[in-house]
Formats: C-alpha cells, structure tokens, sequence
C-alpha cells in the first residue's frame, strides 16, 4: 500500500488563481487522470460551497470536477456513489459542520470507500471540518469562550487518516489555542496541530510540510511528565500541566511526526 | 535588602469579602502597620476606580486606606507624594493603560521611591495594567487580531521589579496566547507569564506561586534551537520556532523561576 498525501488545510483558503493552497492541491490531484469529486457532505448549503470549488479548480486547468452528492447516511451505503468517489485521483471535502460528517458517513460503506482508495494512492484535501475529520479524533464542540468561562472540549471520532494527530483550524484566527491544549492535556500521546486560516500542511510519509500565508502550531505532550485537570461546576476546566513542547512552523518548514522535531526547508541548513 | 512580595493580578479580580486575591494581598499587607495605598494612574477614571478598592480593603479590615493622587509627570516628581508612597506598607496598582503607568511615572522620584521601598519589603500588588508595568518589560500593543491579520506586538519599559519575566494579563478571556508568543520569540531569555482573571501569582525568592480561580500560563523559549520571524508587508507577523516549553498552574501550585519547572503543591509530593 502506498497511501496518497493529506492536505490539510485550516480553512478560508484563497479561491483564486495564484492561491498557493488550492495550487497545489491541483498539481497533486493532476498526477493521475481521474479528476476532482467535491465533497461538501459538512456543509449545509453544499450546492453554494461546491460552486465555488468547481469554478477555481475548472480555472485552474482541472478538466474533470464533480460535486458528490452525499445528504444522507443511506446515500453513504449507495453503491453508485461509492464508484463515483472510487473513480476520482483526488477528493477535496470542503467546510461545515464537522460531526456533519461523522454522522452521515463515518463507518459506512463510502467511509471504507475513500479509506482504500487513500490506501491505494488516492489524494485527500480537507478544509475547516473537512481538515478536522482526518484524525482519528478531532474536537467537535466547546470553542474557546473569549470573556467567559471556559468549557469543556468534546472529542469525537473522525475518518482516521491522520493517526496520532488531532487538527484544529482557524486556529490563530479564532483563538483556539485553549482547546487544543484542552484536548492534548486529556490525550497526551495526541501530537495537536492548529492550521491559520489561508495555511495547509502536506502529510506524506511520516512528515508534513507548510504551504501557504500563515503559521501552524505544534503542540507535543508526551514529554510531560505532570497533568492535572480539574473541572468546577459549571463544567469550566483548568489545567496544571508541565513541559509541554510547542514549535510553530510557516511556509516551506517541515515536521518529522516519528522525532517530533522541527526540519528546516528543503535544501536549507539548520 | 530583603524584597517584598510581589502579587501580579490577571485583571478582573472578585471584589467582594470571598475574593481569594484580594485577600491574599490584605493578608500581605497588614503584617505590616503602613496600610494600603491605592495608585490609579493607570485609569482614566481614577476616581472610579479608586472607590471600589477602597470599599473592598476596608471591608477586608484594613483601617488606612488611601488613594495616590499622581496625575502628571510633575507629581511623579513631587516631594510630598512620594513621602506619601512611602508611609504605606502595601501598594495597590490598578488596571487602566501600561503606557501611562511609563508615561508618568517611569524613571521619575516616585519610581525611584517605589523601587526602594519594595527593596526594604514594601509589598507591592497590581492588576491588570498594574500587572504588565511589573516587569523590566511589557506589552504595550498589539492585542490578538481575531479575524484579522495578526500585529506585531510592541514592547516598552515596565517598573523593572520582575527580572526576565514578561506578564500578561485577562490572558485566556482576552485570547492572547499568541501575542504572548510573539513576544517571547523575539526575548527568548525571557520567560512569558499569561495570568487569567480572577487569578494571580506571588513573587518571592525566585518562585511564585498561584492563587485565584483561573490559569496561569508558562512560556518559556531559552531551550529553543531555532527561532525565525518572518514580517509581511502588512506588519503582520509569522513565527516558526522549536522547542518552546509550556507549562500551565492552577491555585496552589508553585514554578521555580531558575530551574523554570513546576513545583507541586506545599505539603504534596509530585
């Protein structure tokens, strides 16, 4: 098995045509001829999300987009969806509503689907929840409560292609750090990774590498050799924790998920 | 020279008579027989601000309570008000803006007159604004951009009374992990402190301690290898770095601030 990349991508990607991201989602996704399928199964409105990607990717030189109709946890068990999505070389789930996700298609037919067809070469991109879904787990609920209490952070199953990793997206943006260090501090061997809006990481062979305009976060705890978390009653959570390792990494750096360290750029020096 | 206790507030305290923080520093305050000197400087509205410590100190016991009346670089200079200062045995700095904490007061008589009489044990307490003028230097701007590019963080000069710590405060309410970031990324000797609201810690002989109903946040960079600060033509900043360590206390745990390691709890082992 040689599993295709992962680019994941922490949402609000630029949609034109010198968008480094979206580029080079479609220099991977070109290699083979099978095309694009869209899949905007997290998002509400998916006709209006998908029109957006079909009309880039099409600008960007792709000749074969399709959208992939999937609204319902039967059209997930549908035989003809399941060639449609297994005839594509690349799939790119858009944004929405993560559990979306998980509920219409986790452990279903198209789920076992995709998961071989990434085992078998296949291109995955996801933003936003679509970036959140490739962990094993992924954060489903409690955002960071700017001037208020802070909640608890509910973890959720994700599809699994990213095993070991937690991604959280529209992270500087949104100011999420508390999450994710929320949920690393309940599942330290979890290595969690916050994407910038506009940034994507590119995961192939036990590294990843950063494209586009902003940062992405590391936030590694194995090391930790102290974690206390207490909850109070209103369900708000604090923590006590110990050497926790954090790398940030911009456009070009690299990361070894195996060493959990930093690489410099290619052809660079450290 | 023996110093006193130094009790830095993440902004927001409880002022009512259950309020931990503010009877921590009445604890610290009345050992001694100066009472309590409320400096405002900081706020626009000192006459506002001054009221209500003044009705929670006396609540809490404390039979001299006097407000500091500097609103000038001339007063900072005035002979009468740093006598003033000097009769108390607890100082009381309120939120408000940083800059005009430096502004007025920086380098002046009245700073001069502070700083010794915190060396002969003088306890000095300051929240929020009276939190970052604490340190040798502290943010002055740039807060967090949430859906926006982020700013470069401004440094300026604080009263100097904490070497090589960088404060901030209302630092998980107000999302400020990443300016806190930035800033550490370009003093990386220096070790960053996110204090909550509603939450402090006390400085003495090199540890401090937590009291209060939040988090407080550890940042330390010194043990980094690589460290690259990319500005855009925007002033937006982009950081990669590796190998912060992280560390996170709730009330009652202490940090040694040489070893930069988190201490248990008095009384328990880790």
């Amino acid at each position: 098995m040689n599993c295709g990349e992962l680019l994941i991508i922490g949402g609000a990607e630029d949609k034109c045509l010198e968008g480094e991201v979206l580029n080079k989602f479609v220099e991977l996704a070109i290699r083979a001829k099978g095309g694009i399928g869209i899949l905007p199964t997290a998002s509400e409105i998916p006709e209006e999300v998908s029109k957006e990607y079909i009309r880039i990717f099409r600008d960007l030189g792709v000749s074969k987009v399709e959208v992939i109709k999937l609204n319902s946890r039967k059209d997930a068990e549908e035989q003809a969806i399941c060639e449609q999505l297994a005839s594509f070389s690349a799939i790119f789930i858009t944004g929405g509503n993560q559990s979306r996700l998980s509920e219409l298609i986790g452990q279903s037919k198209f789920h076992n689907t995709l998961s071989k067809a990434w085992h078998n070469g296949m291109v995955l991109a996801g933003t936003s929840a679509g970036a959140s879904i490739m962990g094993k787990q992924m954060i489903v609920a409690a955002d960071t409560m700017l001037n208020d209490d802070k909640l608890k952070v509910e973890i959720g199953k994700g599809f699994g292609f990213l095993d070991g990793l937690l991604i959280d997206q529209h992270f500087s943006q949104r100011g999420r750090f508390d999450r994710l260090l929320s949920a690393i501090a309940e599942n330290k061997e979890i290595i969690g990774i916050g994407i910038d809006e506009n940034t994507a990481i590119l995961v192939k062979d036990g590294q990843f590498e950063v494209f586009g305009q902003h940062q992405v976060l590391v936030l590694d705890g194995s090391k930790s050799d102290y974690i206390n978390i207490t909850s109070s009653e209103n369900g708000s959570e604090e923590l006590t924790l110990s050497g926790f390792q954090l790398h940030t990494l911009t456009r070009g750096y690299r990361f070894d998920l195996h060493t959990r360290k930093l690489l410099m750029k290619k052809g660079i020096q450290s």
